[in-house]
């Protein structure tokens, strides 16, 4: 009930709405996440499906929008940072070859088949292309998230996963620049040569210096008289990364875990973890939402399209598992598995493509309804595999009595 | 620089623009929070006032909008969340005959003298009611933050000024109701009394039985196999009294004070607090500096406009001092001026009342500035003053070498 006299102007334009949403939201995520964990389901698995199911797909409570998808990125910015902070710049390093094969192979394979398979089924050939770039590029966030909550973000194969990540944006943005600028009807080598140095000159510069920056600073961060002083920092610093990264073209995560792992040494024994994880925990579950909430399958409901988005996500599961699961063969069938699979979430990075393609007039909306299916489709695969995947090595139990001041 | 290849699509609609919108008020917000600490000036002014710089009266480089003015109701709802998860009922209740007094003449001085006034000055008389109306409403969330960071929030005068605060909120309702159907042609007094008898139920309701809920409740949220389940229900709680409150009519921040407040026996020993304290420590920079870009001094600068505005302030400022501090009176002339200039701050609240005046009509662009100024200039002026007033009870020095892991 709205107060009858002064109505919904008391809280001035859109604050009432606002509350509703995050109300929904939040409650809709963790009843579905505790619902999957009874289940034995991973939660992010139920607290996407929970988007999906308040959203324009099923119930129509609540719309994605501009407010949503800026909670949903603060959200996966932070869980980015916060994976960050658990990861040394060596642990990368240790892996970096195999991660390199990995995200190459990951990239290539689905990007091919991705073409191959819209095009066979009679798309144009723009259009098929388009659908090959939006099967390139990694959700990261899903399988850091399904990890960390198993506790199993120190492995190598996780290890792998995110630099194969960092790797495959960075392939997946220049995927993206050349097609694009295919579609626009001219593609500038140059320039193009320009963005793959300016990203990869980021992502190298921040990973062998950022570390030693942030711990000659530190000192003078702590000197600052402002309220936890060194936090603030992280965060803003966090901000920034990302902010630049954004700028190059990368995904902002991108910057976020990059800022993450230069704090991660001098952040040991800090509280820096635990408050990042307290944002993370309040905002990630807008971002899990907020991917189911991108469905909309009342838009494309006819046989044939629903057909042709169950084959494309299909291919974009297969194809994942076996472009990185072959960069990561020599690790044996197991761990190539755990990989592949810890890739294949396309979520919010594979509807951005998609966007782009339909702001250019290069696919139309029966293609990027069926991109949309995919990336969810994909989001909500995974975690259920990646938790049989990784019962094993899984050292948090699955059924904990968690005590309340307990990290996830 | 955006990158030429792809550019602003890369990231969706707005989400550059999110990014960069986030990076600059926090960090314009803590600079100013850096460098009012060392003035020995209370951080809380320095980030209202890092928003009235960047924002439209000075460097317009950040425009308040739908999104800053969400981030800042999310921040100022886990404050007062935080500030409700430290008062026991008992607390408030032990004071509750004085926060009646204190919050009554705190309605009455400010709302006559600023009608008065309005009227001297030749305002039409509609417009003087609604310049009283919107001197009435105090912004509690400013004077909490200063008091907590101060360590103070324990103290008597404190807790007069929570609870007067929420009864100050719910007077304000009714006065606003009463101007609102007066401006209409009509008032409904039935309707009101409705409104009204809603409004303090469902305060006294939540402050009777809101504890003994949680606690019969908690065994069962502890069970739950959803990570930090107690955490996640307090979230939910929070975000859900805020959304009833601001249904009912008074501000979600009532609400989200209430749930903390019904928390705040089954809390201790938590990681609730802390927890809560994370997420307000992220996001409170948003509100503040949101606060100071409401300001767009450009739009009414002209010298008689700004005297009004002067003169207004002033009254505001002194009417509450002197109705909440007659209402304090018996505690001795010191904490009855603790107690005046703690309810000073008008901050959002003012504002919204001055948005409905002018959606109805009722008040000029002129007038609205001109509460514009005295909402955000009263919050400037208070956080100074509180410091000085509260010097002697301090537990926290001002001049601290906080150690890293400490809380705010």
């Amino acid at each position: 009930m709205t107060n009858p006299v002064v109505g919904l102007a008391i809280s001035g334009a859109g604050a009432e709405d606002l509350l509703l949403t995050l109300f929904l939201m939040f409650v809709a995520a963790k009843v579905a996440a505790e619902i999957f964990e009874r289940l034995k389901q991973p939660a992010v698995a139920g607290e996407i499906l929970a988007g999906v199911i308040i959203g324009p797909s099923v119930l129509q409570l609540v719309q994605p929008g501009e407010l949503t998808n800026a909670l949903a990125e603060i959200g996966v910015i932070f869980l980015l940072f916060l994976v960050g902070l658990e990861t040394k710049p060596g642990d990368i390093f240790r892996v970096g070859g195999r991660a390199v094969i990995v995200a190459v192979l990951g990239v290539i394979v689905p990007f091919l088949l991705g073409y191959w398979m819209a095009d066979l089924w009679g798309q144009p050939r723009i259009e098929s292309i388009f659908i090959g770039a939006s099967m390139v590029a990694t959700s990261v966030g899903i399988t850091a998230r399904v990890l960390g909550q198993m506790g199993l973000l120190h492995l190598d194969v996780s290890r792998i996963i995110l630099g194969a990540a960092v790797i495959d944006d960075i392939l997946g943005l220049l995927i993206l620049a050349v097609v694009s600028s295919f579609a626009k009807g001219s593609v500038d080598y140059t320039q193009i040569a320009a963005t793959a140095g300016l990203a990869i000159g980021f992502t190298v510069v921040i990973i062998l210096l950022g570390t030693r920056a942030v711990n000659r600073i530190r000192p003078r961060v702590e000197r600052l008289r402002v309220n936890q002083s060194y936090v603030v920092f992280g965060f803003a610093l966090c901000l920034g990364l990302a902010l630049v990264a954004q700028y190059i073209g990368v995904a902002a995560i991108i910057g976020a875990f990059l800022a993450g792992m230069a704090m991660s040494e001098s952040a040991e024994g800090t509280d820096m973890s635990h408050q990042a994880e307290a944002v993370t925990e309040f905002l990630l579950p807008f971002f899990l939402a907020n991917i189911g909430m991108q469905l909309q399958l009342t838009a494309i409901l006819n046989r044939g399209t629903l057909l042709f988005a169950g084959l494309v996500t299909l291919l974009a599961v297969v194809s994942k598992i076996l472009g990185c699961g072959l960069g990561a063969w020599t690790l044996g069938r197991r761990k190539a598995m755990q990989v592949g699979m810890g890739m294949v979430p396309r979520g919010e990075v594979g509807i951005v493509v998609a966007q782009i393609g339909l702001g250019l007039g290069a696919i139309g909306n029966e293609a990027f309804g069926v991109v949309l299916i995919m990336a969810v489709a994909t989001t909500l695969i995974a975690p259920p595999f990646l938790v049989l995947l990784f019962k094993q090595e899984q050292r948090i139990p699955p059924d904990p009595s968690v005590p309340i001041s307990s990290l996830g």
